[in-house]
């Protein structure tokens, strides 16, 4: 794959000097990112809480001094929200680009090569906590609007940068509420995030559907307090054994669902669609390959592929309960508790699915024992038109900054915010996600394909050049709305 | 209950003035009992294991300072055995006193109303880790050997004290290696301990049975490594959810081990013995209120104190795998693991139950997931004849120390002391256990009921004074035998 084309306009043939520019600077936009990556902002653990706050002073800093304007560092109930824009671009359409500095925690420790809140480069790619979901990936945004301002004092199109702290929480509660109560404000044309998959090494890939989240606690408490395994077993229901007993009734021998009603809205899709996704979307043994697994598994009659995207799934994140330390320790203990999200596809709706899966565990819960769900958090599935303007300007961009054209990809995780713009801004928005297979995102040895960074702020570069010259929809209020205090 | 009866002999009438100075000194036994309960000697946590030689240590000391002879802290190939022997009473029978001074972990520590290693008194019950299994139960015959010697200068029988530090292990492996090379030196009539239960307050009881432990790791793999639930969820055998699936496959719905040929060798008891046990065991009732459970579970056609002593029980003892902090981690973990404890029963053979296992999983496995047994320790179960004059010894103990007769109880934990004394030794052990069902054995906060502690003393006194009319069944060597260095 070429990496180093002409800096030219794909449209005019004037060289970009923004992208000179980005090139220039690659060893600096290393040292910044190495600086993000340091804030262990692990949004869903209490005792970070300063250290979100740390990161957003950070962020907020650094978006002044790149020259973005009413750089604000907002709260909400959690943690604060980074917002800053750029709106001198009369007559011009006006893109939201969303990203999110908080990361998903980094247990279990003891399996990372090098510390995850100590970023270092091996072999080209730069391995931290976040290093690719979603700082690296914000930060080609970043990186590409500093690279337009310091060369040409100005962008092609019109930016509102907002960059939540609360993604990996699920359901983005705070953004949700905050965009909802300032749609004016918000107001754009189109929205861009990075925070998904390519296809594969060298192969970009632009996405236009993600599977919205329902995430559960699943508590199972037998006896009033654990008991001796030696004095009691077997004459009293283990709740180990009885929230395994649930876990397994949660499917059935095919792999699906075995929760009733759990398929009755799920889109079916054309055989068009599907033929497309066959042509277009990853293979059976790519999946496999990336998955590192003994074999495929699911429901049947569906690729690996639709099986991630559009088919709903269950899945398990943690079990524990009883005596997880070296050897044995003989009791039956008083509770177990699983960790349980549910990806939902259109036209699955969040709180129909939550009340079946409660309906289904009270009824395979045995007397024996008694069960609570926890409801976590929600988001809703999102789908982009692929003929939309602001993608086919992103697939132009891509062919610029990548040297090769993306395929449109679905992904099987959630963004929320993507629903979140669908719903409260009736925008649609453009997953250019960088993250490879093989990043580790959510595992330890998170890595960033140092590579994709560089590709992926030129893309950046590129799309704004693109976008400038899609339809404007509505026009731009000459101020910046008022967010609330 | 009265606790305080005349110091007289038994037999002749005569005060016993062991008696009265175990009644003069409660308060310094006790505050010995907190020094030794102190150590966190949690013999099956590696970085315990100074911890583990500072506490035999300090119990040799102990030993030494209250009279006995030949005192020493005797290495096996993990936790030291403390020895000690008087064994001045020619033509007397000589009893074997066995304890562990090594304790369960402690975890989970926030259950812990004061910390575990810190003993503290409150209700007339010592806290602490250890306080009552097996700490506190074998002080009590530390105690009354001391009053002995203290107020006579003599035992009415020959002692030897064997207190191991492996017993939490499972299976005691260095004290069965030690006992099979030292059978001559430990030669004995009886073997007494004190590390069961009391039917409940104030009603004692002598334990004439006891379960076998066969303990084991169950380990499934999946993917190679963690992967992000959203773009995988649905493609993969989450091994969470395959170990859930295995575990509910080793039970059939009415609550019996689902193992083909598990209960193939399991004893059939006569109906006089079961009556025997319906009359003088706990019944279903009184197990259900030390339960705190919601209702009985397990094999039916068996009283709940049959299920948990003449019949086989596999338990859970933990699981854990994927993330368990605070909120969700939408990772699909790449291993489970879960412990697993078999109690047998006579006729029931380790090894092949172990087969057994190991063949039911590998059958039940799915090829989308690897699963590994390991094995971690084995011990075999114990049995005695009530009619041993040992026990009719102990009965009468019991009948002065508790002011009632004990009832002859079978218990469903595993003392691989027992087994082992008997298959090397050939020697019955009197299972003389004073915990409470509610002393949260193995559990947080356990404790020892001080009012049982002091009742214990007087019992292994008046037990020393009874055994002494046993009859003698080989007589013994004049000095104690040689132990390897």
């Amino acid at each position: 794959m070429e990496l180093y084309r002409p800096l030219t306009h794909p449209w005019t043939m004037k060289p970009l000097p923004a992208v000179a520019y980005a090139r220039q600077h690659r060893p600096r936009f290393i040292a910044e990112l190495k600086e993000f990556v340091r804030f262990p902002s692990v949004s869903n653990q209490p005792h970070h809480v300063r250290d979100l706050r740390r990161c957003a002073s950070w962020l907020a800093a650094h978006l002044r001094r790149i020259g973005l304007e009413h750089v604000r560092v907002l709260p909400t109930k959690l943690h604060p929200i980074v917002y800053a824009d750029w709106l001198h671009s009369r007559g011009r359409p006006t893109l939201l680009i969303y990203g999110h500095y908080d990361v998903q925690p980094p247990e279990p420790l003891h399996e990372w090569t090098t510390p995850p809140f100590d970023p270092m480069i091996r072999d080209n790619n730069l391995y931290g906590r976040g290093a690719c979901d979603d700082k690296g990936q914000l930060f080609t945004h970043v990186k590409a609007v500093e690279s337009y301002l310091r060369t040409q004092r100005a962008l092609p199109v019109n930016v509102k940068c907002i960059f939540e702290g609360e993604e990996e929480l699920g359901g983005s509660p705070g953004l949700s509420s905050f965009v909802n109560r300032n749609k004016a404000a918000l107001r754009a044309d189109a929205a861009v995030m990075s925070d998904t998959r390519m296809l594969g090494p060298g192969r970009p890939a632009l996405g236009y559907s993600q599977r919205g989240n329902l995430r559960f606690e699943l508590e199972v408490r037998g006896p009033k307090q654990d008991l001796h395994s030696g004095n009691f077993g077997g004459a009293v229901h283990n709740p180990l054994q009885a929230l395994c007993e649930i876990i397994a009734g949660l499917h059935d021998s095919d792999g699906r669902v075995a929760i009733p009603g759990f398929y009755d809205n799920v889109r079916e899709w054309s055989t068009q669609e599907r033929e497309f996704m066959a042509r277009t979307g990853p293979k059976d043994k790519d999946i496999l390959r990336d998955l590192h697994a003994s074999g495929a598994w699911g429901e049947s009659g569906f690729s690996l592929y639709e099986r991630i995207t559009i088919r709903p799934a269950l899945t398990f994140n943690g079990i524990g309960g009883g005596y997880q330390g070296a050897g044995i320790k003989t009791v039956i203990p008083a509770k177990a508790l699983a960790k349980i999200s549910i990806r939902i596809v259109p036209d699955q709706k969040p709180h129909e699915i939550e009340q079946k899966l409660r309906e289904h565990i009270a009824r395979i819960t045995p007397s024996t024992v008694s069960t609570r769900v926890r409801s976590l958090a929600f988001s809703n599935p999102a789908l982009v038109n692929r003929n939309h303007p602001a993608l086919r300007a992103a697939a132009l961009a891509y062919r610029k900054g990548f040297g090769s054209w993306p395929v449109f990809l679905r992904s099987g995780g959630s963004v929320p915010a993507a629903s979140i713009f669908q719903k409260a801004l009736g925008i649609p928005t453009v997953l250019m996600g960088f993250a490879l297979p093989d990043d580790h995102i959510h595992a330890p040895n998170e890595k960033f394909h140092l590579p994709n960074f560089f590709r992926g702020i030129e893309t950046s570069i590129w799309y704004m050049a693109a976008a400038a010259r899609m339809a404007q929809r509505r026009p731009q209020p000459k101020s910046r709305g008022a967010f609330p205090a």
